[in-house]
């Protein structure tokens, strides 16, 4: 005897997500199989309208329901500063903060000759043009990762753009707020010194 | 800026499932929305018919699509069996074991008076029911966890049966093949000890 097949299906769709395996899956599917009808259902419409709904913003490449993105027609937004992540999970992370108010450009990706990821095979060129077209922005500050990848992505964007006298910006390196130097690496201490600031 | 309605809905369903927070919950989401769209839809139909196409069988309390369920059905299955689990995923776990020919009964939880369950909140008398009717079935044997619910409730089922003049078995406890006896626990030592076979 096998799972009837909704739950052998089920269980099988579970295991597509990131670091859930066989019994986990198991275990959610089941656990599906007790939840009230209301929520599997709502559940499955969330999962049909992410992919029906939702599209990337011509402008920004941000996933959004309306294009162009909430942020690019926004007109209260800083025009003059245009923020370069990674991915749009990073647009939400920055806007928590609640202290950018500029614009953003989703990259898709990292530079990555391991993966054989060029230039091409990230959102730059629509950011070049970007720029290009809009001269009302001064500053582009870039905010990958501090991977190896997000800092040769990052030195990438800054030659690239130098050449067209765009004020080219990284986000600091240095230790993150509320830890102790005795467990900092050496490379984030390292940057810590290399960028302390006058008080 | 919050995230678009599809991501913050589909978020919200993935926080519903046991063992995953907000972080969790954002980082499917946004694994989500790079899926395929194929298995995007897949992974929604199978939760929606989790709902619509599963039901219990009217005999054993197994969830199934056709009632009464497949092993219910099967003439070829040793009709003087009849083994008690708590959930329907425990069917699945002996089943693999492929050693049990028997048929199967599901209590749908254990005795609890912690949590305020009683007898009538399981599926009890349904078994009982099933042994008036169905003179086949010589031998019952329990298997709940090991766990002092699983316990009550085994004990409680033996005492109700008893008298009936069913025979009534449970599972033994005793070492874990291929475990060590340093590790093992004083509980499970003395029952190993307790239920010694000669050899």
């Amino acid at each position: 005897m096998q799972y009837p097949e909704p739950v052998a299906k089920l269980i099988d769709s579970y295991m597509h997500l990131p670091g859930i395996g066989k019994k986990t899956a198991v275990r959610l599917a089941f656990y599906t199989i007790d939840m009230n009808k209301e929520d599997v259902e709502n559940f499955a419409n969330a999962l049909h309208d992410t992919k029906a709904k939702l599209k990337l913003c011509s402008i920004c490449g941000n996933i959004t329901e309306e294009d162009p993105c909430e942020i690019c027609s926004d007109p209260n937004r800083d025009q003059s500063q245009l923020l370069v992540v990674e991915q749009p999970k990073d647009v939400a992370i920055m806007e928590k903060m609640k202290d950018f108010n500029g614009l953003y450009h989703i990259l898709h990706g990292v530079l990555s000759p391991m993966e054989g990821k060029g230039p091409d095979d990230i959102n730059i060129s629509s950011l070049i043009r970007r720029l290009q077209k809009n001269e009302a922005i001064k500053e582009v500050i870039i905010a990958t990762n501090a991977t190896p990848e997000g800092d040769a992505t990052a030195m990438y964007l800054a030659r690239l753009l130098k050449p067209a006298q765009i004020k080219v910006t990284r986000l600091a390196r240095g230790l993150s707020v509320g830890s102790d130097i005795e467990y900092a690496d050496e490379m984030t201490l390292f940057k810590a010194v290399e960028g302390r600031t006058e008080m």
